[in-house]
């Protein structure tokens, strides 16, 4: 039982179909096939309007890519201090963008509010020998596994546009994060002032399928350059361009994602009734934080049951993990089973039930 | 009928029926996972040592991360000037090198001469204006389609020994060389001086697989984090190892080779034969480059022939290319059909014929 | 009266004569002058041993160059979160060190403590993921004027060896430190574990005079071509080279180093008399740190005196800067007369008196 | 006698004399002083117009900021192939500009000609494999001692125009082209077209001045970022501004600069009176690039006298350098003596006659 990440299975079968299916045959190289037309015309359908979409084969080189555009490199790019970007990046998005610098401010959940924000930017010395700020970066699923509501973007997207900031969204769990909010492509970012967006679907149901997508036009302007300098343009492009025709076909990638959030929910409502069990904070996608007594940490995985420890650098102060508890993270994906989920939570319950016993 | 590229068609069936293989269940992200691991042994027997391989989506980011870790900032990298490094890839080398710079040296067919980057180097000035050369990166099948032979290789090998630089070989064709000389893959590469090597698959049967495979222990010590940071490293690191399994299995990638090998010389046979046809130089491996009497550049077009012109600039002072003449490079593929290469011969005599007739 | 920087006057007599004097002449460029040759050797003898030194314009290019030397573009550099190489030089030591990145720890008096850099250390995940530390960067004196004891330095070295970190010393306050300390430039430096030092004069008598000062071998490598590429090797090397013999001639530098440090004493001695006022830390170099009430801060603004208000963040938990309060910093220098810090002083306690008169 | 450079000598009295006038007295720090402020409005009526003036250390620096400004890191730069800026300083445009590349087209005495850029440019695949061209960079004088006419300035300014490039002026001998036209500094610069200028006053009576001079706005808006990150803004401003206040006054640059001129047409003249002497191309500005038999270069060596042998890289194909020739070049600078000039020119025909009696 793997609850460890939503990357340990390989592609979902629609998308691994289209794979198969795309591979014959002779095609125009580097993305000027017809799959990956037809996908790009299949993204303006999806965000309601016309932009401009760049394959990638990772979340980290769309990140990277998509920051570079925006950021030159002497400017500032804000993100949470334990986003993906600046943690759990090897420095990519430093490299992209020539020595950038990326500024990591607090927040709960790794969630930034607005006024945070805002209270920085004002901070910030305004001279040479201060970098100056040119990028909002947050992510959607965050770290933490919230989920920014249409307002908590809409007050952020402000707070761009009144500093002169342009505003990307990681959304390497995009889908899930959708289907939470129940609401639009387009509602969720070019309607509250996302620019440019990191679209994952390889969490979610791909192989290695990512894309970024851009809403201001002028972010998009070299992007081809800098994907092709960057080893980031496959010539067989219809490898990731089919993945994205199987991802998208019948609304998949929105079936995939409640899947996963419905999972998410189940644990987080079973481990609730543990006594000891606390959270973080809410479950709102499809990662559930609890913080657990260290014998029941201990039962779950002398069972066998895959998972990481999480840090508790974004827990509130008043919240602290205690000597005896352990804060972990559970990921359920497309791909969990309700089986082993409902398997973790009797684990969870008898491990606890033998532990008041002793 | 397709002759412009070695990329225009996608994986041949045992690499696409590995893929399919190895989707099936739970594995660990990032290349920890048991396939990655098995292929990994598989090129240490492949290549008779020890080696270090990582893995990679483009030839571009293969070759630019292998450059990136034989050559500092402040370092020169010479190559042939009209190499793929220093002319296709959108300065992706500079970019992973940090703005070191390529010098791209002259040579026939687009191979270097040993007595001529020996020269070379020592012209340059000794001050540090003078950025200090680092490494030597050559491509094994060449740009213009030419082989470098053992002694040759060892040649240049021993160059980059006396002047303490790195040797690097780009293989996008590595398969068709090999074929060609008929030796082993040591053979080719470290018993001859080469130090890292750009090991491509996509061209010969993969759908996108690459590898940088190091010889020389110290380029390897920091691949792993330059990787993480280009955004090379898949988190679903089975999608490219399971096309290396499948490449290999049943030396599959040689009989690949050698077919598209036998496709270039009976192209080459026959279009010698047809009047007004000489050739810029031999060929050697997978691609034929002749210079053909403009009408039957029309002919060949007229019939729905795709290929591409070449440039003249490896060409021999005394062989320029006429003012009726035009030179182009016809490739042929694992996938490249014989009956295929029967007609565009058919249709080159016939379409002389005409000409004459008229 | 200007306690706001010890970089807004001039030169001193000594330094600005010896440019004078090495003016005259035909010499050779590029720093392989005379002039430059004896300097490099007077270097030799200061800190006891061989060493390499290369000389630069501003502080901010001797630390970043001296950081690119001893950090590879994915790798990490540990420093205070307040130090000048993160804060004030507008990402210098990323632009030269192409991207790697600072990681700003926490520490009282912008000083830090050796374990809590060996907490950090080892707190990092071992993955490709994470940047791995390649050098610790403190500065001696600190941003908040504090000074390193010799124990407190070879504790950080032997922090360093442990990790297998370069250990680097922003000494644009070098001489102030070592007065204060009573030592050795040697002591100060490589026999407690510093490998890479940035000297700087200009705060303490010259006119654009720096250095970087290299005990580690390996790390004085590629530094000629790395300041080349940089821009930093001035064509007439005599105009710096000058400077540095000035200031090494008969101690000028130290006693112009104990005249400030005298001033700064002077200066805090006397503000603990005035009421109401108390210090972020103690005054051990040539800064003072007072936290004073808001009249009074207003009492010297209105009475010309130039200073800047400073930041809390390094200020211990317990003594935040109450709403009436204010942190300022005064700098003293060697051209601070004795009359002005009698007078600040003066001010200082007629404007309490006054305030309480009121 | 030293005709090997016009950096060998210090700064000229006026020059030295700001100097010292300049260090007395508190200014505020990082070109915030009066002096600063002073220039740069002596700058503006220089130049007839409002501009944009960064000061900066060398003019390596000063070329690669004011390229940096121009180029995007994916761009390409084209200079001539023996430009300063591709030659002769480590790298530092690639490393400023963070990867772009420079291509270094022919051209005699190292000039390149509207025609032959237009060309190459017009041959560039337009692709994301191929860099897209984002600034042209000529030397004024250029490195062969050649100076542009003014349509020839126009020309290539209309080509820029023509392709979207940004047009960069190196003006390390900037005075020296100047009074060799006769022209304003307005008319040799923005007039034509040049939308970024390299500034310098080094060689030409400064100790160390040098700027960037930005005519076309947009260029300017980071330089202060730029140049802060480049450890170029230095501390105490007035070293810099001072010694141009002196180079400035009562047109003390343009003396020099006239006289350096004069000194390179007597050594030009004498020269050619001397059997055997012929010239790589004509004496334009302060430099001589005289072929002369090997038994001269003997004698002048012989005698004492300092000079550098020459590249004929940019020789026209049909004056090929013999093999009893040597290509020298001879500078002459402010502070050449004309007695000097005499010694060399009866050296140089007695060295003949000399030759010839024997």
């Amino acid at each position: 039982m793997n609850f460890a990440s939503d990357n340990i299975v390989g592609a979902s079968a629609p998308v691994l179909q289209a794979i198969v299916q795309a591979n014959a045959g002779a095609m125009a190289a580097y993305g000027n096939d017809a799959v990956s037309q037809r996908v790009r015309e299949r993204f303006n359908e999806i965000f309601e309007r016309e932009i401009s979409v760049f394959f990638a084969t990772t979340g980290t080189a769309a990140n990277a890519l998509a920051l570079s555009s925006a950021v030159p490199p002497y400017g500032l790019c804000i993100c949470h201090r334990e986003a993906h970007v600046i943690d759990d990046e090897c420095g990519a998005p430093e490299f992209f963008m020539h020595g950038a610098k990326l500024a990591g401010l607090p927040g709960v959940g790794a969630k930034l509010r607005a006024e945070d924000v805002a209270a920085y930017l004002t901070s910030l010395p305004k001279a040479p020998k201060q970098m100056p700020p040119k990028a909002l970066s947050i992510s959607q699923v965050s770290e933490g596994g919230l989920v920014y509501g249409l307002n908590e973007l809409a007050a952020l997207g402000q707070v761009c546009r009144e500093h002169g900031l342009s505003f990307h969204m990681d959304g390497a769990r995009f889908a899930n994060a959708l289907v939470a909010l129940g609401c639009t492509p387009a509602e969720m970012t070019w309607k509250q002032g996302i620019d440019i967006l990191s679209f994952g679907a390889t969490k979610n149901g791909g192989l290695m399928a990512e894309a970024i997508v851009v809403f201001k036009p002028e972010l998009a302007e070299a992007l081809d350059y800098r994907s092709k300098r960057a080893g980031q343009i496959i010539s067989k492009g219809r490898l990731v361009a089919a993945q994205f025709e199987g991802y998208f076909a019948e609304d998949h990638w929105l079936a995939n994602a409640r899947h996963a959030n419905r999972m998410a929910k189940l644990l987080s409502e079973g481990l609730m009734q543990v006594p000891g069990v606390r959270f973080a904070w809410p479950t709102e996608a499809n990662e559930v934080f609890p913080i657990i007594p260290q014998a029941l940490d201990q039962a779950l995985k002398a069972a066998g049951i895959l998972y990481h420890p999480w840090t508790e650098l974004s827990l509130p102060e008043a919240e602290r993990v205690g000597e005896t508890e352990v804060l972990i993270r559970l990921v359920a994906s497309w791909a969990t089973r309700e089986e082993d989920v409902r398997k973790l939570l009797e684990i969870a319950s008898s491990g606890v039930s033998r532990q008041a016993a002793e």
